[in-house]
């Protein structure tokens, strides 16, 4: 039985961008079936890929490959990537889109190779010519090593990760979710053992800590941590930035208790 | 095999929410690859959600399994179910979800189990964390009461059901359709034997009642019953509310004739 | 094992149409599980409709089946088809959908069959009363014969094919997809041996034929081939419209070398 795949993609949900990644993978493997996938990273935001690519990989069984494809560079030099980390197998290009899965995988279980460039590949559908067949493979069986020659660590994008010291942890909003929620690069492994003193942004701030939506108080923003580990800014009801809350990429600080 | 599992949310398709029901079912079953669903339901709207999750259910084939998810109320004390109706299984937060489903099945064939939450569950994504393992576990041949204690019926919200009196039905609009149709809360079975003299609504009225969208007359709105057995106002093109139809959540009240 | 299936369809995400297609294809066979499809085609668009079929069709292993649903006529008249072409099998209301799919395939590949309206099919939902059912039985081994009975070619748009002359192609913009890039009907075919001089719409003209999105000078729209082998306009960054680009349906003039 293959492994399952799930696609992180900007392809959005107008073209056909993103069924040709499933065709792709029939193209290798007609009996692959156990497809899935996210399409509405924001066009050409690598950074909120990264993002969306380590919050489906929490949810994935072992074994499981992760086709991550936001891809502002497609056909130019950029590098291609297969990695191993931590139980699962990604493909991607190599622009920082890993940044997370590869940071908190433990380092014992990571290995990357190279990704060469199909003779036959389109120059501007990297997707359905070298990802998605790639990802086609290791879901059928193939290592690693069959794909790509190993190399170093993958491309790592710097505001990924917030800047943490003694008093407060330095990070922005990645990614504005459906439901409004401001979720933003302070992890929670940022503030362990730590207690939050208040959480501001340009122009507001909230010092309610919350576990769960239902919890926040009317007619306010609170701060808790989502699903993914990620600290976010969310309204009681509707979309955080029209309660007061951070924008899309705004700089945000959590001061910490001593 | 296994059986198909379909869902039924307000996730959407911007984040990795959809993707990641997926994501745990495999981590139930690998195998586990027929599987579809919807996102749309507006963030929050229990009712439109219920109208969703019949109509879907009309299509499925006996034995599927349905996880509907629009759980304002998550990591709250609300219970959640798994039940069986009219040979359809289904899963859901228990706020109202499962309202048509569970009315318009025959009794004889309806159960209800209680679900628990997982000691390990999040306190804000119960999709990935209890429902969609729940119905993994159906799919793959788990029965009702090893997922959880039998109980009475599921909460049934009363706007889903429009009053019928002799010479009038009053419902309202749950939900406005990708095509902007109005689709009402007024049902074929609470029409059955009657005709039809008007439709109004607060700004407007129809009086022609038409088989299919293609016999809406031009320049006007139209009344039809749509794929789900539910009274819907149309327009020959684009969105009714455009065309003088009702808007969101407007009050729908269907004259009989004697 | 199954032949894999794919929709394009103008339903949207909003609502359950879509997934009902998946359902009605479990109804036929609760096996079939290599499902993939999209559902952005602009409503009742169905020459947008006709490019994305063939742009899947492209991604597609022989064998696969295009089930293709803009169907405006839905419930009136119209015919509906089944087709071989080009190793690939389709289905479809026959109202132009398949213009490229047929017109494009070796002539010696290509069969047509009429498929009857099932007498139990609702007024309004052809898709799932219909047409999935019917993809579902093709991918399940049925030969086109089984489905229905040989009739000639399907409807062609005529606004879907370019006119080429010696020293210009014209066209129009077909389709903007979800990157802002305005697709246009002027094919890599209609260029075959010929070199480009200027591309031109109401109110712009671009002299820059690049080869991938990355190469297109700042502040500027450029001409590309894409990935289905259509000519495009693509600004270097966000849509083209937004750049002096051309809108969706404009009139489009390529003008060529001597």
């Amino acid at each position: 039985m293959s492994a399952p795949i799930v696609f992180v993609t900007d392809f959005g949900t107008r073209d056909t961008y993103a069924a040709a990644l499933a065709a792709a993978c029939w193209r290798v493997d007609p009996g692959l079936s156990a497809l899935a996938g996210m399409h509405g990273v924001p066009p050409g935001d690598v950074l909120a890929g990264a993002y969306h690519a380590k919050a489906l990989a929490r949810a994935l069984p072992p074994g499981a490959v992760l086709c991550a494809v936001v891809d502002p560079g497609v056909g130019t030099s950029r590098g291609a990537v297969a990695v191993e980390a931590g139980g699962l197998r990604c493909v991607a290009p190599d622009n920082g889109l890993l940044s997370y899965i590869w940071a908190e995988a433990d380092p014992a279980t990571r290995r990357c190779v190279g990704l060469p460039t199909p003779a036959e590949a389109s120059a501007t559908f990297h997707g359905r010519d070298l990802f998605a067949p790639a990802a086609a493979r290791l879901a059928g069986g193939a290592s690693l090593q069959e794909l790509g020659t190993p190399r170093g660590e993958p491309v790592a994008r710097d505001d990924a990760f917030a800047a943490c010291a003694a008093d407060a942890v330095e990070g922005l909003v990645c990614v504005v979710d459906h439901f409004g929620n401001a979720i933003t690069t302070v992890r929670e492994v940022d503030l362990r053992g730590r207690r939050v003193a208040a959480v501001t942004w340009q122009d507001g701030e909230t010092r309610a800590f919350v576990r769960t939506y239902a919890d926040i108080p009317d007619g306010a923003c609170a701060a808790l941590l989502g699903s993914a580990g990620h600290l976010e800014i969310a309204a009681p009801r509707g979309p955080a930035a029209e309660a007061g809350g951070p924008s899309p990429g705004a700089p945000v600080r959590v001061a910490l208790l001593p």
